[in-house]
């Protein structure tokens, strides 16, 4: 980790030496070159140049209020704030600064995550758990972000598609797909950035632990084209249709994968992913479409009782499937509770299933986990 | 634009009301709901709420000095800072607050940029000159990250790879290539982000202004294998070799893309462009290697005399080219009087080229309009 603080810095220094690009305020409000975050023997420091603030405070997700928490930083000499805490344990967490009640990005991390429309700085604690969400050394897949025409929703839409290291090069090859979809809030962006989902594959994949496989994201906000764009409306048809997502999932995106992508077009090659409004849409797309997916994994999210669902589940059993993996944190919850309903009426029904119950919440940290664990489980 | 903002407004009250995501300090840095920037009627409204500040500024590179310009915020009821001014010429700009002498991301605006290790918000005003940086109304390429080996620099590299819209469905088709460099700072994500080259591309070609084609926009820093990444060291051969880079683009990333790609591989099918470091990039690429590129387009970087110069010229002179097109600002003294010695040398030598020489200095505004310029020409 020191080293990669080191080559950050040498970063920031070169970026103020090189005249390639515009400097804005970057050189006048950083002073002396100051290192943040610094992971190191366990600790990690943060440290911010604000020689006018009064107060200055941490907040991160790792604290026990992960949403409300705060800790004061201590003013040092240079006007440099400064604040070190124990390590938390190995994982991918996000903070800012609180100057004088205003939430500040660190300007001295350029590792920065987009969480909907908050921009929060990331904070890697490097570990067995968390080895998986770095860049793999050696076999890369590919990312593409790709627009497709959805008649059902009246507008074309954007999705990113992760394809496995030597898919270009192995032209007779035909691979899994997994659809891994994002929670409310979220768009097709999310699994690739917050998610790591492209490092998580890549490592799986380099180390032999999983199946190279395509991964779909899609957007799941049924009116929405693309995350982040301007001038085009969220005018999509969707409003009010029950389900307007879920069946464009099954009935236009799979078919367009299975025809621009060389995938194995059966059930069998197909598994579905989700997390919170995602977990929704695999609970939703499983039961309404029997038979279109073998590996269904909900995540954080559970379900809802309704008088069709046993017979619903029946269709799935029927239609057979090859992995029902539910994953929630035993703090979530209203998910929990949700999943073990999940759990209750598969056991009842003698369906085979696991049931993953994590530490915490509502939150990345898991969502990686479990993608992390149960990626390997599939088309085995 | 206020339909925009609307937009924006009610998404981030959907992220306060979805319990889908993890939600930080958002919600109580935010209080009140508060829109900025808003664009409306010639004006532009900045607004903070930052209650317990002394001080809060506005710092923007419309501003007379776009690096250290700025103007003070006024502290309204409720704790909202705010400031009006007169809207900029229509085109993109970047932003930030100065929260008593802490730069501060506007947390109200999803728009932001990375520049180097710096994170902007960015400011967009709607017009003429700007109507081709927001997304294209109906049809849209395909953005790829994709790594290569690169034998020569003894790693491997990500690069961002467009290719424009219909790519897919023309399995016949045959395109031409633009090699799109960035400057000193950037990366691979320099282009597609602050350059907007997606963006553009998809207009000009929906319009029928530019021909399809592809653009490939490596890395050009030839000892770092990708942008951002942890623990993927920076440790490729090209230390203290001359041209490194330029070698590998030539020698290892165009043949690359003709065996991966369905393009029309040979030197009419070419083009090459690049801003500053990129620039010099260009200029090597074509002086070293005369009759691989067609359509050259140094941007913002001119070239320094040497004994060899007119020599390596005449040599693409020999080869043959269809376009040299130089661009530059008037305010960027060194660029621009560099690119006064090219035109001169290539006026001297009966060269036919276009110098053109636009407002402003070393800056995205121009190097957007640059590519919105010279992509028209290309491959004509």
């Amino acid at each position: 980790m020191k080293r990669i603080l080191t080559m950050i810095a040498v970063a920031a220094l070169s970026v103020l030496a090189a005249n390639g690009q515009e400097l804005a305020n970057f050189a006048r409000q950083q002073g002396t070159p100051v290192v943040s975050p610094e992971v190191k023997d366990g600790k990690v420091t943060f440290r911010l140049n604000a020689n006018y603030a009064t107060r200055v405070q941490l907040s991160g997700n790792w604290m026990a209020n992960p949403w409300t928490g705060s800790e004061d930083m201590q003013k040092g000499p240079n006007g440099i704030w400064e604040l070190t805490i124990d390590a938390p344990e190995p994982e991918i967490y996000t903070y800012n600064f609180i100057v004088d009640g205003v939430a500040v990005n660190d300007p001295l991390n350029n590792q920065v995550q987009r969480d909907g429309n908050r921009y929060l700085n990331m904070l890697f604690i490097p570990g067995e758990r968390s080895e998986n969400y770095y860049e793999s050394q050696k076999q890369h897949g590919t990312l593409t972000y790709r627009w497709y025409d959805s008649p059902s929703l009246g507008i074309s839409r954007r999705m990113a598609v992760y394809t496995p290291y030597g898919y270009e090069n192995n032209p007779k090859q035909k691979y899994p797909v997994l659809y891994l979809l994002h929670g409310g809030g979220g768009d097709e962006e999310a699994w690739p950035s917050m998610g790591r989902a492209v490092q998580i594959l890549d490592n799986l994949i380099e180390k032999g632990l999983a199946k190279p496989m395509i991964v779909v994201m899609p957007n799941g906000n049924a009116n929405q084209r693309a995350a982040q764009t301007l001038k085009l409306p969220n005018d999509g048809k969707a409003q009010g249709v029950q389900n307007a997502y879920v069946n464009s999932l099954v009935k236009e995106i799979v078919p367009f994968i299975d025809k621009e992508y060389r995938t194995i077009a059966k059930a069998d090659g197909r598994a579905i992913a989700g997390l919170s409004m995602g977990g929704g849409h695999t609970t939703a797309a499983t039961l309404n479409y029997p038979g279109v997916f073998s590996y269904i994994c909900p995540l954080s999210c559970g379900i809802r009782e309704t008088e069709e669902l046993d017979n619903q589940l029946l269709g799935i059993k029927k239609a057979g499937y090859k992995l029902y993996w539910i994953g929630v944190g035993k703090e979530d919850t209203g998910a929990y509770n949700g999943s073990k309903v999940l759990d209750e009426h598969l056991t009842k029904l003698g369906m085979p299933h696991t049931l993953y119950v994590s530490e915490d919440a509502h939150v990345w940290k898991n969502w990686r986990l479990y993608l992390n664990t149960f990626a390997r489980l599939l088309f085995k």
